[in-house]
């Protein structure tokens, strides 16, 4: 086999482990900022790519990320691979029952959703192609017909996750989302799998477009009804007769690969077929949990910072950035969706803010957007300036989600205990006899860290105290009060091994203590806090590994690593 | 970027899931039969590689898998990767605590152990090269320090697992083996990187030899002492203060390619890096099971297969197996580790029947064998031949070592509910309205399946029932027996949604009814059989699912599944 030479194999895991590095660093950097983890697996790319490392030291950049060679090869087969899997991921998050369950409305706010934007997208991309960064080779019809599928796609994942963060999952609005998400989806791919196979210079001309064209339909509607079928009958079996979870994984990788080579040869990207896979492996009940959480972890945490980052390594964000460009295409890209959602929301009888918190969520474009116009671009569809102005509509789109519709629904997005501790007042061992003490250290701990009065505190939570005891049970306390003038919620915790008279219901002592203070005018933070209090210290396990811990780190970092 | 072109891009993922499917799927056959997966995987790739369907149909195993060209180079980029990650599971699972805990005992096994393959490797390599098949040219002294190196190694995986198989993990005897076998991994692998060093073929002779020994000592001294340190202080901050898994798995990935970088520039391979990362990062208790999971399964089920198929793919094992080479390396091979451990073992006091079995236990060399062979065979050590040799006395002594074992010790190996489950004795509904229906009826099925008369097998069941209840309570029942003339056991279960009274210490019925019937003579089964109903049936989704299920397969298929 012809192999890397050994300077090769060096730089090739440095070079795995730099953009690895930088993509979760700055991921992580991002979801401090309660962003999603991708807007930060995209600047580390950009940053080690031409448009930064490139130009400071294109020496190093040039030996590290080679254009050409064996190293570019092997990195752009392990990239396949990445995003093979990427979107097996999510296609298995893709719940079709979903969609049935929301049916009407859902469809409603889907179609006018996607119709909307389309014909917004194609007719400005027809009248003003230069507008939209058109090069002046290529067809206009074409072009104009992906500036429409371009504009019409959402990004599942984002929207999931925003939905999440503001406890809106599992409402009745955030259902029909995520069901408009997932049609959207679907059909969005399935036009664009349609698009890719008539443009001859992608495919190779393997096929004719119309050969293309069947095929493609040909696979989504097997997949999505006979191999659909298929799976979920054979599950059972595969779960029955082989080792667990390594049949599984075996066949859902198996499968993906298979399906990714399958489309490839009808002429249409790899992602339609793996992604397929995805949706019809996950749309089957027999499907455990615990499989979904091991591939869909590796892979958000593995393949998918390389792939992301990876794009930034290709393209000079710098040199192709066109503000004009950018902005028409935000521009349109916003209105044509937030439109046609909200518009389709409205007409489904959804009051006015729900119905635009809607448009906002469907609007954030994500991962999607970002694999769409790379592949675009490879395809020769477009040019680097217009992509550059597609990621950058994907990343302003996915951002902005989150704040327009806490906005709109005047909704806090939930809130988290371990947001609000801190190493001031964190008090280990707390030391008390009973109650009141316990309290009074608690509240000098808060003052001090708040700069607030430590006797205000302490006469607020008392006579909350005094009204009815703050004791939970199993061992856990949380005193609580609303506080005048307080920006943010205060939670100071102590530890006590002897345990705490708290008068709980079960008479057990309390080792936990937890004070929560919050503004006097901020509603739902009270009883937020006091929610994820009790799910926090809900498992007996918590509890324990709580009080062993011998600092506030390992404190943070147990409350940090529950499989909730 | 360079890319793979679309033609490749189709071939290569289709190669991908040629070899992963064949190797999973020959790897669920070998763990049938109670075999290591690693087995499987080989054979995969031999018969994908140029030993069988390289003679048949050459042509399509050329074009599936050039030896030359871009797709070859991303398949190596895949396996270098791949077994980057293997090792870093591999590392994993090293526990250091094990070797001090066991400390003498396990160091005199383990020198032992070591110094005697050693020892009668050498001397038999110096004085008979061509018998162990030395190519003409090369450095006999190396040649000899290489066979030597490779007979004192241990598989510390196909070890844990047999032990486990036989439940003996926990065992004294098992804690012993297995601080023995990592004690002797560490010192083999450093001995084998030593050697690579002074070899300049494979390391390009980037530095002397005595530097790249320095640095290797240098870099193993560092990560089990320093490293070790600052990653088990780091632990917490990055729990404490990333996202969980997101955060530890990025750092873990990172370091391990950052080490396999490290060790490659050093001059020896790219697996002492991260297998020397994983055993740092392993050794902290900060690292939780959860993580270590996602890791090891996506690992095993993914890049595991991928490489351990690849091997056979670049190797043709008919053409070059040599009868007396394979012999004379399995013989040396085991004459040394088993006397060698043995004798260790006896030494320090253990009594014969145990001490030998610790000699059979120790003798397996599975996947690790099969590793430092590949590389010896890159870096031009030794030649296909004696390569073909190493990897069948790595097979020949991983699956001797169970039934040897349990030869030596008349244990049997813990016995699962599953094994001895079939549809024919499986009735679901069970209908009957009490204790003695019940198990009539589960006696004509299990009568039914082992052609015993089921009059005899109800009287001695039954009679056992009268003298005591055999309900456990939580809703299971096990009643049981030893039958005279059964040369294997036979369990028949019974699904009853109404529930049937079985005298049970809670009161509650029976909803699942496990008849256990185990031959006369075989002491162990029935109590092996009893735990492992309650192990299984004892949480409560596990009795739920149970209830819900509506066929034999999913009966299976619910049992196999849960994460225990």
């Amino acid at each position: 086999m012809a192999r890397l030479s050994h300077h090769e194999i060096v730089l090739f895991l440095l070079a795995l482990a730099v953009v690895l590095g930088a993509a979760r660093l700055l991921g992580e950097l991002a979801r401090q900022f309660r962003q999603p983890a991708i807007l930060g697996e995209l600047v580390a790319g950009i940053l080690l790519g031409p448009t930064l490392l490139g130009r400071l030291f294109p020496d190093a950049s040039g030996a590290i990320f080679p254009s050409q060679g064996p190293m570019a090869v092997a990195f752009d087969g392990l990239r396949t691979v990445s995003i093979t899997l990427f979107m097996l991921v999510a296609g298995l998050d893709v719940d079709l029952n979903t969609i049935r369950r929301q049916g009407k409305t859902a469809s409603v706010v889907s179609l006018l959703g996607m119709v909307f934007p389309f014909v917004t997208g194609f007719l400005a991309a027809w009248f003003a192609p230069t507008l939209l960064g058109k090069e002046p080779h290529g067809d206009r019809f074409i072009f104009a017909a992906f500036i429409a599928t371009a504009m019409s796609i959402s990004a599942l994942p984002v929207i999931a996750r925003t939905l999440m963060d503001l406890n809106l999952y599992r409402s009745d609005m955030g259902m029909i989302v995520i069901a408009a998400a997932i049609f959207n989806d679907l059909v969005g791919w399935l036009v664009f799998a349609v698009l890719l196979g008539t443009t001859e210079r992608f495919h190779g001309a393997a096929h004719g477009p119309a050969a293309t064209i069947w095929m493609t339909l040909g696979y989504v509607l097997f997949m999505l009804t006979v191999g659909r079928g298929l799976l979920h009958r054979g599950l059972p079996w595969v779960h029955a007769h082989t080792s667990w979870p390594g049949g599984f994984l075996g066949l859902a990788f198996v499968l993906a690969l298979v399906g990714a080579a399958c489309t490839t040869w009808i002429g249409i990207h790899p992602i339609f077929g793996s992604f397929l896979v995805g949706v019809a492996l996950g749309d089957s009940s027999h499907v455990r949990e615990h499989t979904k959480k091991v591939i869909s972890q590796f892979v958000s945490f593995f393949f998918a910072p390389l792939f992301f980052a990876s794009i930034g390594l290709s393209v000079d964000f710098i040199g192709s950035f066109d503000l004009k460009i950018v902005s028409a295409v935000i521009f349109i890209a916003m209105i044509g969706k937030v439109l046609g959602c909200g518009l389709g929301a409205r007409w489904a009888g959804i009051a006015q803010r729900e119905a635009w918190s809607i448009g906002f969520c469907l609007n954030a474009r994500g991962a999607m957007e970002i694999i769409v116009g790379l592949i675009a671009l490879q395809a020769g569809l477009i040019g680097q300036t217009l992509f550059v102005a597609l990621v950058v509509m994907a990343l302003v789109t996915s951002v902005i989600s989150g704040p327009m519709v806490t906005r709109l629904l005047r909704k806090q997005r939930q809130r988290r205990l371990v947001e609000f501790l801190s190493p001031r007042s964190f008090l280990n061992p707390l030391r008390a006899s009973d109650r009141y003490e316990a309290i009074q250290q608690l509240c000098l701990a808060a003052g001090a860290a708040t700069k607030l009065d430590a006797r205000v505190i302490e006469e607020a939570v008392w006579s909350r105290e005094k009204m009815m005891s703050t004791g939970m049970g199993k061992g856990v306390a949380v005193p609580h009060a609303r506080i005048e003038g307080l920006s943010e919620a205060v939670v100071a915790v102590g530890l006590s091994r002897g345990g705490i008279d708290f008068d709980a219901p079960d008479g057990q002592p309390a080792n936990v203590i937890c004070m929560i203070l919050t503004p006097k005018e901020d509603d739902g933070a009270q009883l937020s806090l006091l929610a994820d209090v009790a799910r926090t210290f809900g498992p007996e396990q918590v509890r324990q590994q709580v009080m062993q811990i011998s600092g506030y780190t390992d404190f943070l970092a147990v409350l940090n690593t529950q499989t909730l």
